[in-house]
């Protein structure tokens, strides 16, 4: 049997392992530094808990797992027969891979609710899946990285974001990046003062396209999707829109004077931009962008993505203020807000800029060769102490060849050998081979335990 | 609807996810000293993968992931209206959660073979699932800690198994624990001289009962599982094995003195407490112990078992050697030896012990509260500079009774509350409130961050 994973799964390799351990261990480090707490949920869900929460299509690329034992006992003999798979689904099963992390915290809040304090600030870095149509850069199998807070309506949450962003992507390395931000209650207004509320995704992605087709080109969009000369105009204000954020904000309070809803938007970006003034930012530029429709039926306040701008990729990040996340499990009237890093992407990214330090790669400090029975009885007290002292260490377990424990050395990558050889022995100074330079010392064990730490 | 988890899974708490995340961390620092690397595989594997090896009870156990689409559509007329689910599921699935990580790790390293250095040291954290029934202390989902090495036959491993298992547990603040070892080949060698291989376990478990039911006790089971009185006379220096592993050793070597492989077990004990002589242990107690005949069909060499001495508990680890592990996925004649940590167990273990250290379960360090607007923009360049220092830190997000924000501090364990009042605002120096003491100081913010880090 020639052995295979299922596609869009992956083995992650010693390398890759350390490699993306490093990336979430710097983004929970951050979030940690702003209160959050880590919470774990199962892998499986209850059925009924993961569907009709992700629309129709989402319910059909969730991961069902079938259930134990004689599972067509229970099955309707009709469906059965029929052969009708979709209705079937729920007589053989019970249980399901999770689909992301929001729903079941949502169900985590709820079923917790007497233990947690609000507001609960929670972050999540665990598997998701999806059978969705495996391609390059989309898995089956992917970690979210996902930061939370529920029951504060305090906009002090969407600035401290934009902190956590900046904080983790540049302790990542990231030198140029743009967190974008929007408001769902800006969109409505601007479809507010038009009166068409329900083109208020045609309008979106129509004014964002002003770079690419220009103004004549956007108002024919527009045109053809159904707005009239009069909404046009109307919308003239947001289609040109330019300048600094502070510009844009000028020229929005104007257009939107009419709209109650659209000004509630404008003064939530104004909070959260007068909170940040306070904040000391690293690398992250923030831009007001009234095009960004990121999950535009889910979000009801802001709205982030986050890009890089050193590398050609899709958003690194993206999030936003959620009202009544917990109402579909009978908790009403709690909001939240949330954002993610898509790891993934981030992996990426820094693989191209080579942003990786050596310290999350290398895993074995120093190699000590293994020649013979009596070397090798030399060597374990050898291994013993600098274990002792921190430092990760080897003895080849076996004696063999020198070019065949050197080759194990430069696979695993192990920075620094140890020659115990009869000179050695004889004199106590052993061997230091650093194996990028090539460079011999000989050298007591605690001198090469000062050199190692 | 009301929330719930699927039965035998578990969420964890913030506390829980710190305490685990403690236990995890713990253990891969001494497995990385040792030379090991991590490696991930997908929580999904083809269920060919996964089928056949674990026996007729193990595959009726492992978690069956339904096909996506119109999966009944392939699904055969006769087997689906015979309502034959087993044959059944063989059309409806074509994959499965991974039921332990040792055949994972045996597809692993025969999909990845040309890119591993041999010997390949890789250590395992990730979860598992079993169809199992739910019980106190047995989930379906929980994780395994294991660290295997392929492609060595040196015994230097089994040793260093013993110290890593010594090293970890001694670093979660064990104190007394014994490290049990057996070898496969002293049981054979048993059965061997007595001519009897079939009832190696009917042997083992009469064995193990003589503390129990005394000689007469076991030799009276033994004569009921077939043990004529003849083989009862050549297992009585076994029966009677006692005093220190030395003892043991010398009444083996005479008893086992006819049999080869009894012999071959015999030295390679030795050779791993000669190994041990060189390497200093810290708690724990090394103990021959020949009934100890877990995974007996699995392993062909060592056999090792961990035990708390200090609360009374089963085994919290385990492992030994196999000769032959990849050879299910046609790389033939590759021995593997291997040990896993049992991160439930060990977890209530440290629970009964009190052996988590505050700082595995603090997050936050301080929160500075909030009392109304303009002590809140005070607060925002305070928080900016402790989470600057490294100090975690939250401002409660909105402006509450000093009530609610010290209920919350205590809820969330924060031992330490920066109060900014009109007075601190004047002043400049900040009331530090230590929430266990309940002692409160005036400091600047430097001296606060002095007192913190």
């Amino acid at each position: 049997m020639k052995p295979g994973i299922p596609k869009g799964t992956r083995d992650f390799s010693p390398v890759e392992v350390a490699r993306r351990t490093y990336i979430f261990d710097t983004i929970k480090t951050v979030f940690r530094k702003f209160g959050y707490q880590p919470i774990e949920t199962p892998t499986m869900e209850n059925l009924s808990t993961l569907t009709g929460k992700y629309g129709e299509e989402g319910d059909q690329l969730i991961f069902k797992i079938l259930n134990s034992g004689d599972y067509l006992a229970k099955a309707d003999e009709q469906k059965l027969s029929a052969r009708n798979s979709k209705l079937v689904t729920f007589q053989i099963s019970e249980k399901a891979l999770r689909y992301d992390l929001t729903v079941p915290f949502a169900r985590y809040v709820v079923m917790h609710q007497n233990d947690i304090a609000m507001p609960f600030k929670r972050y999540q870095v665990q598997p998701v899946w999806r059978a969705d149509r495996p391609q390059k850069g989309r898995y089956r199998e992917f970690y979210q990285c996902d930061v939370d807070v529920v029951g504060s309506e305090s906009l002090l949450n969407e600035a401290e974001f934009i902190c956590i962003y900046d904080e983790a992507l540049s302790n990542l390395g990231l030198k140029d990046f743009t967190i974008k931000i929007n408001n769902r209650k800006i969109l409505s207004g601007i479809a507010d003062i038009i009166g068409k509320p329900e083109l208020i995704v045609d309008m979106t992605v129509a004014i964002d396209k002003l770079d690419k087709i220009g103004y004549d080109g956007v108002t024919k969009e527009l045109a053809e999707k159904g707005f009239t000369a009069t909404d046009i105009e109307k919308l003239r204000p947001f289609i040109e829109l330019s300048g600094t954020n502070t510009d844009k904000l000028d020229v929005m309070k104007q257009a939107l004077a009419a709209s109650e809803i659209g000004k509630k938007g404008i003064e939530e970006i104004e909070t959260i931009f007068e909170y940040l003034s306070s904040f000391e930012l690293n690398n992250a530029k923030v831009e007001l962008d009234i095009t960004l429709a990121r999950g535009l039926n889910y979000y009801t306040g802001a709205i982030f993505e986050v890009k890089s701008n050193e590398v050609q990729m899709g958003s690194i990040g993206g999030g936003g203020r959620y009202d009544d996340l917990t109402g579909m499990f009978g908790l009403k009237g709690v909001t939240g807000a949330g954002i993610s890093f898509g790891a993934d992407r981030i992996y990426d990214v820094m693989l191209e800029l080579n942003l990786f330090p050596d310290s999350a790669t290398v895993s074995t400090q120093v190699l000590i060769t293994n020649f013979d029975k009596l070397a090798e009885k030399y060597a374990l007290p050898v291994v013993a102490k600098l274990r002792k002292e921190g430092i990760s260490s080897e003895l080849y377990p076996a004696s063999a060849k020198l070019q065949k424990q050197m080759k194990y050395a430069d696979a695993k990558n192990i920075p620094f050998v140890v020659l115990i050889g009869d000179e050695e022995m004889k004199s106590g100074k052993l061997t230091l081979k650093n194996m990028h330079s090539g460079d011999q010392e000989q050298l007591d064990i605690d001198e090469i335990i000062a050199k190692l730490k």
